[in-house]
C-alpha cells in the first residue's frame, strides 16, 4: 500500500461551547488537530496509509495528542517527545452574521523549537512514496523553517512526490522572516500545491494579481507564473469557497495539472458545523484522488471538493468521513436521508 | 372519548450529542420510542384517549420505558414484562449533506419473541374505536407476525377501525419471510394505509410503479389496484418529502378515499432538529384528523402535514406538540414569533 | 465620557437546552437580564459609559445578578437591595416553524414592588447625559409606574437626553390600568422613542393604523400624529423584522426626525441563536450612534440595526458584540471568515 | 390494595450541580419534589398504591410536576389546575463543614392559594384507607390551613388512619400565624405524628424540653405530653439524626406507641448524595412498616430508619429505592457490593 | 521486551452519571472495558508490550472499541471482525449504602457466537510469552468455550505462561453447563489462578471451604488441593476485599506459590470512584510483577494490591496508573499531596 | 475601610471534571486564579476592600480575567493590559490515594515578562494600608522579580503593612536564580510571613531544621533566627497539614508574634473537593483576623484555619465564602445542617 507521511504541529483545540463567545466560556471542548496531521486522519479514513511526524512535549498533554493519532491509525512511531509545551489554540465558532474567533498561543511550542537534525528522514521516508507539508511550519521559527526544508530535501532525493499546502496565516511569521524570504526556495520541491493563485504569487515574490476563477480561459497564463518558478510543479489545485455567512458556504474546486483547467460544480454547505480543517479536507481528498488508478483527474478534484463539503458537518479539525460517504455524494445524492 | 390502541415495539435510543459521529461520542442520550408509540404520544397529546400494548424485559430498562409511556400519559396497563432485553437504537443525527445513521441492536428483544396468544385482546380492546399497527412488528420476527396478526383479527371482529403505517425497513425482515409473504393477509383488514403507493405494491407483491404525486390525476388509477386487493381500505394516504439535505426538508401529503385525491401544500421545514418520527406525527395527525367531527378530510390532511412539520423541531422520537400549536401553523402563522 | 443611566428590572432567566421544550428540560442554563440593562451593557461594549439602576432581592440571587452588572462593567453603585425576590423568566427557544414560548414568574419581584422615593435620583442622575426607561416598568404594578414617572421628571429637569422603548408586552399590565392610561404622561418627557407607530399610537390612546414601512413617503404624516402628543420627541425609530421561521429572520429599521425618514437596508438573519434582546441591541446601537460626533443619522440607524442582526448570533439577552464586530458589518462584510 | 393519598405542595426545585455555590451556577438541575409528594412516592416504591392531591398553575411547569407523579405512578387524578405559579426552591448542596443552602422562592404559588371547597374530599377520600398531611401546608398561607384542616375532619369523618409530619420550617409561617395557633387544632384528628418531641411540644403550645433520646426510660413521659393533647394519636415517632458533617450522617430512629419505647440501630450514612427527603423517606417506611400484615413495630421502625439511610445516596428529593434494596439492608449487608 | 497475549469480550459499558440510578438517567457514559482487555491495558501502562485478542461486529461500535485499543497502545492486529453485536452492559454506580447495579445485555455478541477456528492461535502467539484468559469466556456459549480452549492448548504447546482469573459470573452460564463441566480441564494448563479458594473449589467440582484468609498458617492445605487439581500451577493469589461501604473498601492481597504465603497489608481505600475493574488491575499488577527481575514475590504481591487500590480512583473499567504512581504508593506515601 | 494591595500572577486555570484523569479528558473547566488573588478575593468577601494588580494580555483571555476580577469586586483599575499571553494551568484533581497533578503551562506570560517601572506604584498605594506579595512572582523571571521588589519598597516607603506568602513552587525558579539569591533582600520588609520554618530558612539560605509543630516549646528559638534576619518582622504563621489522603485532611495552624505560640484546634475535612488555594484562604483570613479590631490574635489564628477548611469544599481556586459562615464555624457548628 502506498504510505504518506505528513509533516507538521499538532495543537490542542480549545473551543467554547457552540454558538459561545470567549467572554461565556465556562468550559472548553479539549481536540487536537493541525493542518498536515488533518491531511493524514483523511488518509487513512480513505484505506491509505498515513504517518504523521511531529514534536510534542514529554507531559500528558504531549500523550494526549498521541493518544489521538493512535486512535485514528495514524502511524506515530517516529514522533519526538521534547521541548517544553503543546501549543495551544482558543477557538470560539462564529454563526450567520458573526465569524469564528482564534486565539493563538502556540509560541515556543516543542514543534516550534524543532531544530534541523533531529529527525532521521532518510530513516522516516524510507517506505513512504508522498511527502506532504505545508506554510505554517516554516511560518513558526527559524529553526522549524530549516527543519522542514531538510526533510523537503530528503524526500526530495528518495524521489517522493512531495505536496504543499501553502496555508498562509498572517497571525504567524512573526521570527523576522516573511513568506518570500522563505519559502520560494522551498516550493522548487512541490510536485502538487495547494492554495489560490494570489497566495502563491505572494509567497514567491511575485505581484499581486486578481484571478477570477470564474474565467476558466484566463486562468493558464496565471498558473504558469508559478509553474515557472517551481520547475517540479505538476498540479496547482485551490478550493473555491464563497461565504454566504458563517453558517453558510458554498464549496467548489479548481484543479490545473500544467495544461488543462478542471473545474468542480458549486455545492452548497448549511449549516456549517465546523469549517475548521475543511482546507485540509480538501488536499486529503485531492492527495487520495490523484493516488487512484487508473487516474482520473476531474473525479480527484471532484472528490476533494464532496469531502471538503462534509468536514464542515464534521465537529473538529480533521474529518471522520469514509470513502463510502464521499461517494455517495459523488453519486448525486445530497439530500441526508436516514438509512435504516 | 374515544379511544386508540397502538401495538408495536419500544426501543432504547441512544443518539450522540448533536453534530457528534458515533467516533466521537463519549455519551448517549437515552430517549425511547418506536413507531406506534409514537402515534399514541401524538394522540394523547391532541386529547384523545390511547393506549399502547407491547412486552418490554423485568429489568430496569423495561421499567424505564413504562415511565415513559405514564409520564406522556399513554395507557400502560396491558403491557407485559418478560423476555430477555429491551431493543436499542443508536442513532447518529446528521446535518447538511452528512445523513442520519442507525444502527439497529433490536434482534432478540422482548417484543421479537412474543408469540400468539400472549395478550388477551379481546379484553384489550373491548372499550376502543381503532387499532393501529405497522409492518415493523411483522419484520421482527415469525412469532411477532403472528402475535400481530391475531391481534388484527380480533379488532376487526370487534368492529375497531384498523390503521397500518407500511413503515419498510430493509434492515429487518431477517427471519426468512420478505413483506410479500407476510403483509398482503394482514392488510387485507386495514382501513387507512399510510405509505406511497410504490411501497405498498412491494409488501402486496405487486410491480413496481413510479407514481408521480404531482400529477394528481394519475393517482387514482394507482391508488386503485391497492384498494382492490385490501377489500377494507377507504384512505390511502402519504407524506410527500423532499429532502433537500438532511437540514432541510419540504414536507406535503397526499390522502385518497378511493374516489378523491387531497393534496397538503408544501412547507419549508429547516433546519431539522429531528427527523425521526416525522412519518409518525403525520400518521397520528391524520388519526385525529379523521375522528374529528364533522369529518373535513382536507383539514385532517393540512393537520397531518403540520403536525409532520412540527415534529422536526423536536428532540427525540415523538411529537411534543398541541393541537394548538398546529393549528396556530394551519392558520398560517409560520413566523415563530415569541409570544410574551 | 458621556454616562449613560438605564432603569428598570433584571430578571434571572432559565432556558432548556437548545431545542428542547420545557417538557423535556431535566436543567435550565441560568443568565441574566432586561430590556434596560440590556441596553446598558451594549453600550459599555461600544466604549460609552453606563450606570444600571434597579432594585434586587437580598439573596444569593440578587447577588448573582450584580456580579453579572459588575463583570460586564455596567455601574451598578446604586442598585438597592430589598423586596422579596428576583423575577424569573422561564424561556424555550423555538426553531423553524415552533415559536419560542415564555413563562413569566415575575410578580411581586422586588422591582415590581418598588415605591417612589426609594432612589435619589438627584444624586444618581447627577453626572449623566442620558435617559433610558421602558415602557416594561409602567407595566409591573401601579407602584412601579410612579417610581418610574419619578425618575423621568428629575431626568428632565437636569436636562438629561430621555429614551423610551415602548416595549408593550401583553402578559403585564396586570394592575388594573392599560398603557394609556399610564403612558402617555410619561412619554411626554420623551425625547427619542422606540417601536412601531402602531404601538405608539396604542399606547397614547390614538386610533390604530397599519403603516407600511415600505412607503417611506407616507410615514412623516403618521410619526407627526405622536411627535404632536410627546412636545419633546426629536426621533421616533422602529426595527423591521421580517419573521421567516424562528430560525430565520430579516432585519431593517426607520430612523424619523421629525422631518426626514431614514430607511436601512434588510439584513438576513439565519440562523438564528438567541432573539431575545435584539430589540435592546438596536435600542443600544441606536443611543450609541446618536452620541457619535459629528452626527450622522443613517450610519446611527445603520449601525442599530446591525448591531440587532448580531444579537440574534448571541446566546443570552444581551448583546456580548465589539464595535469593531459591527463596524466590520456596516463595512459589508458578512462573510464569517475566521480570523487567523 | 390499601390506598393511601398524601396533600401537600410540590415545588420545582433548581439545584446548583453537586460542590458549587450558587455564585458558581451556571444551569440549574430541574426537578420536583414535596414532602407529602415525597411519601407517596416511597409508598408506591413499596408496593402500595398512593394519590398525591395538591394545585398546580396551568402552565409548562404545573405540567412537569404532573408528568412527574405519572412517571413515578402516584395518581394524579384529583390535582388541580390553577393559580399563578408553581412554587421553586433553589438548592446549594453543602459537603463536608459547609452547609447546604436553600432560598424559597414559593410565596403566592398555586397551593399556598388554595381556598377551602376547591376539593371534594369525600370523593377523593372514599377509596382510602390512610390520609397524611404535614406541617408544611398550614405554614403556607391562612387559606392552606383551612384546606389542610377540611380535608384532616373528612378523613376523620371517613374513618381513615391520619398521619402528620410536623415539618417546621421557620423560613415559612409568614402570614401572622404561629404553629401553636393553628396546629392544636389539626393535629387532634393525628393518629400517627413524625417529629421529636420538642418540635410537637413547639407546635402545641407547651414548654420547651430537652430529651435525650439515648435515655429511653424518660421518653414515655415526655411522648406523653404529647398523647394528652391528641386524643386520637397512637404512636409517635422521629429520626434520630447525628451530623457529623454535611457529608456523613449517622442515622437511628424512636417509635413509641403509648406504651413502649423502640429504638433502631444508629447507621453510618457517607458520603451523603442528597440529604433532602431523607425525613419524608422516613416517614414513607414508617407508614408502610405499620400497614404490613402481621405488624411488627420494630421491624417497622427499622423499615423506616433503613429508607432514610438509602435516601441519603440519591439524588433528588424523593426516594427510588425498592422495597427489595431496603430488607437486604435489614438483613444486615451494608457492603454494597456490584451485584452482577 | 515479553508480550503478553490477553483473549476475552470487550463491552460496551453504559453508565449512570454519578450517583444516578436507571431511573433518573437522560444519558449514559460510554466506555469500553472488559477483564481481559483491561488487564492488557494495565501491562501496557507498567512498560510491557501486550496484545488483546477477541471478536468485535463490524458495525461503528465494533470501531469504537478498536478505536479504544489503539488509543492506549494495545495490540489489536488480530481482532476480528464480524457476528452481529457488541455486548453491552449497563452500570449505576453505587455509594454509602447503596450497593452498584449491572444490567447485562451481552447475549449473542459476536464474541459469544465465536467458534474454534476463527484465529491461528500459532500466528497469533509465535512471539509471546505469557497468555491470560479469564473464567468469564467460558461462561458465555459452548463455542466460545471451545474456542478458548484450543486458545489455550496452542499456548501450553507454545511453552507460554497461561494465567486465569477465575472471574465467576452468576449471570453468565447460561448455555447448560456449569463452571465444574468445563473449568477443571481448561485449568490444568494454568500457571497462575487468580480468584479466592473457595471460587476456584466450586469451578473444580471440590466442596465447598470457608478459607479464613487472616489465618496464614492454614492457607497452604487448602491451596495444595487446587495444586493437585492442576499440574502446572505455580502460583495462586486473591484479593482481599473488606467492603465498609459502596464508598469505603479496604484492600489487601494473598499470593501462594506453592509452599509459602505472601500478605500484603490491608490499605484504606475512601471514597470509591469506581470499583469495576479493580480485580483486573490487581491481576494486571501481579503478572508484571511476576515478570521483573529478578522475581521478589512479596515485592509483586505489593504492586497489584497497589495497583488494585489507585484503580478504584479511576473512572472506566481499566487503570490508567503508570509504574510510578504505583511505586509512590509502595514507598509509602497515600499522602495524596499536589505535585507542583 | 482599610484597603489591601495584593500583587502577583493570575492564571487560567483548566481542570478536567472531577474524577478524570488528564487522558480521559474531553473538555477542561475554565476558572481563574493565583495565590495573591484569591487572598484579595478573601478579604472581599470579608467586607474589606482589596485591590489586585498585576498584568494580563490584551486578548479575550485577558478580558476574561478581568472580568473574574470585577464580578468578585476586586478592584481591578491598575491591571495593565499587554504582553503574549495569559498563563495556564491544567489540573487533574485526585482523589483517596491519587494523588492531584499540575501541569504548568505559565512561561513567557505577560506577568513573567513583566519590567520595574511599568507600575506607578506610588500612586496605586497611596490609599492602601497593607501590601501582600507572594514567592510566586519572584519564582517567574528576572525581571518579575525586579518588578516585584520595587513594589515592595514602595509600600515600605509608605508605611504599608507588608505581608508574605513563601509560596516554594519548585517546577518555578528556572531563570538562573535560587530563592537564596533572590528573596532575603526582599524578605527584609515583611511584617508578616506565611509559611513553615523550613521553608523560610531555605528560601533565606539558613540550614535545614526539622521543626516539629507539636512541641510548642520549642518553636521560638526556631521562629527567631528567621525573626533575626527580618528585621520588620511582627509574626510569622503557617498551616498545619496532616493529608490522609487526597481525599480527607485534617487542618491546623500556627501563629508566633515573637513572643509567644499560638496553636489552632485541628480540622476535619472530608471529603475534599478543591485543594487548591486553600493556603491563600489562610492568609486571608489571617489578614483579615490580623485587622480586627480590637485584635485577637488567637481568634485570627482560628478564622484563618476555619478559612482554610472551609475552602476544601469550594470549587475552584478562592474562597467563596463569607465571613457568616466562617463564624459558624467558628462558634462550633460543623454538621452542616440544611438551613430552611
Amino acid at each position: 500500500m502506498k504510505k504518506v507521511v505528513t509533516f507538521g504541529e499538532i495543537l490542542l483545540r480549545l473551543s467554547t461551547d457552540r454558538h459561545l463567545r470567549f467572554a461565556q466560556a465556562e468550559s472548553y471542548k479539549a481536540t487536537y488537530g493541525g493542518g498536515e496531521f488533518n491531511v493524514a486522519v483523511s488518509l487513512v479514513n480513505y484505506g491509505m496509509k498515513a504517518e504523521f511526524v511531529t514534536k510534542v512535549p514529554n507531559n500528558e498533554l504531549g500523550s494526549c495528542a498521541i493518544h489521538e493519532m493512535r486512535k485514528l491509525d495514524v502511524d506515530c512511531q517516529n514522533v519526538l517527545r521534547g521541548g517544553d509545551r503543546l501549543g495551544i489554540y482558543f477557538l470560539e465558532t462564529g454563526t450567520s452574521t458573526r465569524a469564528s474567533n482564534v486565539i493563538y498561543d502556540r509560541a515556543n511550542s516543542s514543534m516550534s523549537t524543532l531544530k534541523k537534525g533531529e529527525f532521521d528522514w532518510k530513516e522516516i521516508l524510507k517506505d513512504a512514496t508522498w511527502f506532504h507539508w505545508s506554510g505554517i511550519t516554516p511560518a513558526l521559527s527559524q529553526t522549524a523553517a530549516e527543519a522542514c526544508f531538510e526533510a523537503i530535501k530528503v524526500a526530495h532525493e528518495l524521489g517522493l512526490t512531495i505536496s504543499t499546502d501553502l496555508n498562509y496565516r498572517s497571525k504567524l511569521w512573526n521570527y523576522g522572516k516573511q513568506p518570500k524570504d522563505v519559502m520560494p526556495e522551498m516550493l522548487k520541491y512541490s510536485n502538487i500545491i495547494l492554495g489560490d493563485i494570489d497566495t502563491a504569487n505572494f509567497m514567491l515574490g511575485l505581484d499581486k494579481v486578481d484571478p477570477d476563477y470564474q474565467q476558466v480561459a484566463t486562468l493558464p497564463a496565471l498558473y504558469d507564473q508559478v509553474f515557472k518558478l517551481c520547475p517540479e510543479l505538476k498540479y496547482m489545485s485551490t478550493t473555491l469557497r464563497y461565504s454566504v455567512s458563517a453558517s453558510h458556504q458554498r464549496i467548489g474546486g479548481i484543479l490545473y495539472d500544467g495544461s488543462q483547467v478542471y473545474k468542480a460544480a458549486v455545492q452548497e454547505v448549511t449549516p456549517v458545523v465546523d469549517r475548521v480543517g475543511s482546507g485540509d479536507a480538501f488536499m486529503g481528498g485531492l492527495i487520495y484522488g490523484l493516488n487512484e488508478e487508473p487516474l482520473d483527474k476531474q473525479r480527484a478534484l471532484n472528490f476533494a471538493v464532496a469531502a471538503c463539503c462534509l468536514k464542515h458537518t464534521i465537529y473538529g479539525d480533521y474529518n471522520l468521513i469514509t470513502k463510502n460517504e464521499i461517494e455517495k455524494l459523488l453519486d448525486g445524492d445530497f439530500t441526508g436521508k436516514v438509512s435504516r
